[in-house]
């Protein structure tokens, strides 16, 4: 788990569905950037232009990738990736901390 | 309003009310440390052991002060200091980002 050193972070914070999707975007020396985010329980849909590795410190949430017709599950400590210019839905069941990396190919 | 720049940042967050409030923990090399937050609507009541600075990046909440009778309100670009070992009532309005600096006196 524990920290990202010598990173920067935008102070702002990016807010969607009132407030139940907000994340924080991190910076790093290399170019590479990721987003901290909590997810509160709900349903949402997300557009992805990078890949997307979503790593799940905390929660509980069902996941559809994109060309799945299944849900999976997963909790605190799993991961799952998205590909690039595609599309995932989510089912949130409790309030979820994520860390997402966006991965340039 | 910008970035934090050379700094360390705490993976995990900090969830408190089911999710409707949660922060990350911001430290800085000097030892400084702050946290980014986000509030949503509701009514909350937190304690202070260091005297803390409440930044307000957006949003809207009332604020009753230690020893005050009064509801004040506060908005985006606004702050209010609230001192060490006390006790603070907020009134959340809008979905509210934070930046609360802590401060050793």
């Amino acid at each position: 788990m524990g920290n990202f050193e010598n990173v920067s972070i935008v102070k702002k914070a990016n807010i969607y569905f009132e407030g139940k999707v907000t994340s924080r975007v991190v910076l790093f020396h290399n170019g590479e950037k990721k987003t901290l985010g909590i997810m509160l329980p709900g349903e949402y849909e997300f557009g992805t232009e990078l890949k997307e590795l979503m790593e799940i410190t905390a929660g509980n949430l069902d996941v559809k990738l994109p060309g799945n017709d299944e849900w999976v599950n997963f909790t605190g400590g799993s991961e799952f990736e998205v590909p690039a210019n595609s599309s995932f839905k989510l089912i949130v069941k409790e309030t979820t901390d994520y860390c997402c990396s966006y991965i340039k190919e």
